[in-house]
């Protein structure tokens, strides 16, 4: 069933911090109807990531900011309810970055079918066998190369991301230590995701911590933060170490440039590696992730938790919650209802 | 002839900043004499490095701190005096970690026979064919990775590894810009070194200047001095960027620490990775260095300029030299005549 209306989340300003009310607009224009080579696709699902709160900054990262008065950009799952594109039958299920709304029109570029034969929940397209698990799988692999027996400390450890990669380094046979910022995340990752132990950033002191937890020294640090942790980590690198940087994200919500580490000498006495990355690069190479993410699922030993948050309504206050320590696992808004 | 006294200067208090006075002490002890298995060297000349002055701070880096108290370490150049060892016989022009001192007893161990054979001057086994071309070689090809037509930066461009990175460079194929801070140092690395363009940071915006010289933007840094320039540089990154980070010079004199990049989230948009290294890795492939450094020498394409401070009591305001802008090329200290 079509929505007579498309109800869409506009950014009106530049978030300083949190989003506030001020910052999105809740406009609705008519649905569109799509022309020759077009599909309308409703949306099911909108993934919201970290990431997209870079977006609405005035600086470019690796896409233009988003442009004021424009549709906020997300990606969603949706289905294909019009379609004059021969590749996108009607019922279709598709992923792309349709938006913060109900429906868009697609010419199909950038627009990825589902495979549905499968038979996972829709929501896993977002997590485990989506951008989160690839994520996971190559910025651990492909960039922290983690040995067994070396030390992994991940940060947002309790994350859509985070909580990934520690179980995936448990697999490569590493100790590894969690930061996430509630006792109810670090007891989740310890006690039902495997973690070797975990830190509460927001009670404990992390670099008394990580002294303790990691008597070794640490080998691999999967950055999501940035910042002061990053800093504290650093004091504790080993010979070699490798850091992958997935995310800052101490640092997207501030109004004020954040400074950033001041031992990035340590670099050079421990001929360590800093390295970012993005998961745009390995989809190409999903193939060679998704099958072993599969397995490892399937043997109980890669556990993942998803957050469904109810109506587009909700997106903006939702958002804030990856900044705000209250979200565990992969965050998602319920846009309409799966088919 | 053999000094009858040995001065030595010694670490008496941990500088905040530059050395004074207070922080160095000047001794003098017996000439020692050698037993079974051991050499005396007479100090001829003393390498001063960037990194010298961050073994007087309290924490350790690859090495541990100098101890108070101690003799300064320094790497020097001698000649073996009296041997009770029968690899070392008199004569024996040396290397070694031997201090700020007139002279010192060794074992043998970390000490290297020079090869004399290849007839270059003593003071070039400090710099083009010492740890200073192997710094500039190892760093920029094996961390860096040039390519034909990239555009590479330097900082501390003037200085002893910094105008052999640009060279280099050149030689890669590479479009260089210098960082340096006097416009003699900008006139030398450009009309003398060839290096395509040069940035005065005392006087000019290194941020717009990066923006107007390297209109394609940043390939490889090759950093020596973090900080500031590092935040300017990350600004202007290309995709895959390369930042081999061979110091902090910035950052060794500093009584407080200093905050890093608030910028380091370009890491991951850019994909860019920043590598720490230290040319003691290297020690052992510098057969793979030395014939072609050798080479581009004569053939006029690596130039190099070494400073030679008369005397071993200049020491302390030699090294502070590094730091205060006003030295160029390799600074060494002569401590006593070639023999």
């Amino acid at each position: 069933m079509t929505t007579r209306v498309n109800h869409q989340w506009r950014l009106a300003a530049r978030p300083a911090g949190l989003i506030t009310d001020a910052d999105m607009t809740w406009t609705e224009e008519p649905v569109p109807t799509p022309s020759d080579g077009e599909v309308l696709v409703r949306n099911i699902y909108l993934s919201l990531d970290p990431t997209n709160r870079t977006w609405m900054n005035a600086q470019a990262t690796y896409l233009p900011p988003v442009s004021l008065g424009s549709v906020m950009r997300g990606m969603t799952i949706g289905v294909v309810e019009q379609s004059r594109h021969p590749q996108f039958p009607v019922g279709t299920l598709v992923q792309g970055t349709l938006g913060w709304q109900d429906c868009a029109l697609s010419d199909g570029r950038g627009l990825v079918p589902l495979r549905t034969q499968l038979g996972v929940p829709l929501t896993a397209w977002f997590g485990l066998f989506g951008h989160i698990g690839l994520t996971a799988y190559f910025g651990l692999l492909d960039i922290g190369k983690p040995q067994a027996g070396e030390t992994l400390v991940v940060s947002a450890a309790a994350g859509a991301v985070g909580s990934l990669v520690g179980q995936i380094g448990k697999i490569m046979g590493c100790r590894v230590v969690g930061i996430a910022g509630s006792d109810d995340k670090c007891r989740w990752i310890t006690e039902e995701l495997g973690f070797d132990a975990a830190i509460n950033y927001r009670t404990e002191s992390v670099p008394k911590r990580l002294r303790t937890l990691c008597p070794d020294g640490i080998d691999i640090y999967f950055d999501n933060v940035g910042g002061q942790i990053l800093e504290a980590v650093l004091n504790q690198i080993n010979l070699r170490a490798r850091i992958p940087v997935c995310g800052m994200i101490s640092m997207y919500t501030a109004a004020t440039p954040v400074p950033g580490p001041s031992n990035l000498g340590i670099l050079i006495s421990k001929r360590a590696r800093m390295e970012g990355f993005l998961v745009l690069d390995y989809v190409a190479r999903a193939g060679e992730a998704i099958p072993l993410l599969a397995q490892w699922h399937a043997e109980g030993r890669l556990k993942y938790r998803v957050e469904v948050v109810d109506g587009l309504p909700q997106a903006p206050h939702a958002l804030n919650r990856l900044f705000d320590g209250s979200n565990t696992g992969k965050l998602i808004v319920r846009i309409s209802a799966e088919p």
